[in-house]
């Protein structure tokens, strides 16, 4: 009887699998084709699936979790991504395809696995499939909010997608299972999986070097004039690298033992670099203020590693891949710069590609001044902290009903739970 | 002496290296300039060298000659494809070679790598290669019928190349060396090499999710409209996406273990949905029909190893990759939703683009009626699965030569036959 | 105290950091944008973190490092790359940076991770950063020579890439710590880590099929003309593919065990045919010739592994990943097929494309000869050979300064040196 219920668990999914389908025969067409040409499509894809599946691959006996949880959220993210995101664009009650709106979805679906990442080893299948439907709401509201209210400026997604999807994971942490006081970790089991072995740690290298690669895919892929993606993909780039050479600085820096580097800010804190100056990246910062926000960046990242995760334990607040260092802090840090240079923003700088960068700015000066524009970019900002962290909050609260069968304690971190093992 | 035989096994692999090299010097010449900008070359690389190769290492000891045969053979078959191929269309005995022509011989190469799949582990060096050279000259051929004489759309391949590979693959396997009676698997060595380890399954899924990424690069590579191309990328990934999500819930549904996942169902169902989308990716199938495809062919899929596999082995034929629950069954699955919108296409839906994706059917009326193609559908796929599990149980029987050098039971699915090892 | 000085080794690295802000602030602007459709740069990317990365994971301890440091050197290179390689083209002291010079960055920035190559296990990370610095100025320097003095024929980069990466490394090798005489490796400690673990060449594989697949982009990424970039990827390819059947054939011919095939073979010489074809690519060399080159290249390097390298380390010249083997002689091989091929050009054959190809031969007659332009190939090749040993060999002795922590004998190959290991 035990057998026969444990096998119809993941009935839920298909069941929201084929409300998609006819929700999809019903509400989605073909769109134009003009789009055959749209940057960074496959690239971007690389990074959700094997750059997140393989960077949460650290953990010694949750590889197989992380690789397969990370495919079918992000799987099933897209396909609801794309009704939600474009629920708000509807025409004659049509929603249509296009290799540029699925683009859009997997950009969404960052989020989600943002979120997974901060309750890695955690959550339950179950939880994480609640999770990622309820999450992919909140979020294309927020990011229709940040795009179409607000008009902020966001086109590597540093605020809507990376601040977004790490505060909302913390959010979901703190309401979902309040990690143990110190004295009941002593009672944990002898073997403590919460960790990387050997070899975790050079798989999880795969996804980490793949995210590197391609972010300035990621941050310039829905840019719209030649200048503006030139720009993203140098100031990325730039940012990136900038933030790679500070990250071994600090891990030797603050290391615990003489110096030694510690492969969690290799893997985590040298991508910093790419979120820091997402939201900015298509905007005149300059080839040296490019270096200058990754140095910034890989030394905030590594910072929080090694000083700020375990104070968030100690209060509630489990982390396990250390999103607030990579995705919360970082997408914060790319906000308050968006808030910068739109305030320094002028028509001498940007000339024709002024409104391309800042949508309510316009050449012949009507829309919105600079000073508007940075005010909006600060309500951006703040919004997505507090609609994250609150949705997630409620979200975790809803995740600790009993029927989406919690994890034990000694079921954490644990590829037992949920897989047939070799 | 023995030794000095074993340094020459690999010897006809030089001897016909050499003489394509001499056929090219004869027969190959530069093609025009103008496939500069082809579509998915580079992504089509990804898919044979890292996807088929990788999604083969799960057998434990058995990493090396998946990655090592996987290469060479692939090497040798795209040099060889690309004379075979263009063998039906040269003029003044000459072939041009362009980076479309490649992309096309990389495109049957994988025939012989799905081939190889099937008798992973059971085969030796000198066996593989005789079958990659007699399989290229036979599927360019099946190849040449699909497309020439039938003029059957088959834009993804799933019918010329995914079943083909297959069905040739159970051939070989059918011929090549019956699986051993229940009696007889008793008195098999004490350690079964036949079965993955924890971390060869995490190196398989890097296959496993390469394909997955680039499956919409393949399909649509050799799209000639831009409608055509945007259908085939969208249709492709919401046919994956669909797929993913299904098979996880239906390997939970059919586990033997109280609904916990499989990782081969994982790895390998999932792509099922790009197989079974392949041949009508670039029809007006909508986007939910893309998506209903897709949970076909992951429900397909599974239960094809679940219940199928070990049904087939009982008779006699092996099927280490379970190629036919992944390129096999839905590539017939393909083959007759090619038949039914075949039957169903219109000029109204299609316009100008009719005889891009029916090439025998014309807007001005002439040519095909939509019944006449449907028909030729049907021919081409059945003549495929004829030639292929003919061919290959033909080639299977060739290949008992002993001089090909057989392995015995004890040597199967074992690196230390053929290499060096650590 | 020890514990403090130890916790700061790598400020010298944020210094050189900082410097290179401040260089860019002052001197680098936005180039045009023109370059956005640039071939082969994320491609590029893909092989200069990952492939390069993952190659150098056979050593069995030795993982951490090969990704970590190669990914620091790859970083801080790419940056100062840029500098040095402007530096020569400077107008009004600016330097502007566009996709095309970023990209031609990290093709410099291979010089260094193929030096780190000849020394992996075996020097320090200072050591590394200060030979990384001073290769950056020297390769760029002589980059300027072969291009802008000899006007070389030089697309891939065989040349003033990998030769000068190799014989650099070399230099460095011979001058930084002679290997062992055989009486002291005696007294090695009783586990050797200079070698692979079963796992540790699996993951290798990864680098070594990655930086097969994008070759042809890297070959190909700085053609002028739509003709010269088709025939970059074809006979890029078909080298490759040819170099990949004759690897496996010779590494079983000269095995030490039976005709067993070896991996460092398999990872290595496969890609031979890449460097070997390098510098001609661009040029009419016949489908057959660029087989012909690959059958060559893979003979030369399976034959240089097997018996050269222990020569080489007998001397005094230890190369730990045998890139003398992979990029050394088969880049002057190439070096020497340009003699050829330049003293072969026609306008007849050419045409148009001529002076894309030799830049100092013009259609209309003026200019160079052919036979001249062959002169100069071959001046840039032994120039390049000079300038790269005699470099690596004064940037080996200052390498040995004491604070830069040269590793002790017992301290090689091994990541717990640099890292926290779990």
């Amino acid at each position: 009887m035990v057998y026969k219920m444990a096998n119809l668990k993941y009935t839920p999914l298909l069941v929201f699998q084929l409300i998609l389908m006819v929700l999809y025969f019903i509400f989605v067409k073909y769109g134009g084709d003009k789009s055959h040409d749209i940057r960074g499509f496959e690239d971007t894809h690389v990074m959700i699936f094997i750059g997140f599946g393989y960077l949460m691959t650290f953990l010694k006996k949750y590889c197989y979790s992380a690789l397969g949880f990370n495919w079918f959220l992000a799987a099933l993210v897209i396909q609801w991504a794309l009704l939600c995101q474009n629920f708000y664009h509807m025409k004659d009650n049509t929603i249509y395809v296009t290799k540029k709106s699925l683009l859009e979805a997997d950009i969404m679906s960052a989020t989600v696995l943002i979120t997974f990442g901060a309750v890695l080893g955690a959550a339950s299948g179950l939880q994480l499939l609640l999770i990622a439907i309820i999450e992919t709401v909140v979020g294309c509201f927020n990011f229709w909010l940040v795009e179409s209210v607000f008009k902020a400026a966001d086109v590597g997604g540093s605020i809507a997608i990376h601040a977004f999807g790490a505060y909302f994971g913390l959010g979901v942490s703190l309401a979902l299972k309040p990690r143990k006081t110190k004295n009941e970790a002593n009672a944990a089991p002898a073997v403590d999986l919460n960790g990387p072995s050997y070899s975790s740690d050079v798989t999880a290298m795969i996804g980490s070097i793949f995210l590197w690669i391609y972010w300035p895919s990621f941050n310039s892929a829905l840019t719209s004039s030649n200048g503006e993606y030139q720009r993203a993909v140098v100031n990325s780039y730039l940012s990136l690298a900038a933030a790679t050479v500070t990250t071994f600085v600090f891990s030797s820096l603050v290391s615990h033992h003489g110096g030694k580097l510690d492969m969690v800010h290799v893997q985590n804190s040298t991508l910093a670099g790419g979120v820091a100056v997402g939201s900015v990246c298509n905007m005149h910062i300059s080839a040296g203020g490019a270096i200058a926000v990754g140095i910034g960046a890989g030394a905030l990242s590594v910072l929080g590693y090694r000083y700020l995760t375990p104070l968030l334990t100690r209060i509630g607040i489990r982390d396990t891949c250390g999103v607030n260092n990579l995705h919360g802090m970082p997408g914060i840090y790319s906000g308050i710069l968006t808030v910068i240079f739109a305030a320094m923003a002028t028509k001498e700088q940007y000339g024709s590609e002024l409104h391309d960068v800042f949508e309510a700015i316009h050449e012949d000066g009507t829309g919105r001044t600079a000073g508007e524009q940075a005010l909006n970019q600060f309500l951006a900002l703040i919004v997505t902290l507090a609609v994250s962290f609150v949705g997630g909050f409620i979200t975790g609260l809803i995740a600790k009903l009993p029927f989406l069968e919690p994890l034990k304690d000694t079921e954490e971190y644990n590829d037992e739970v949920n897989w047939d093992l070799p």
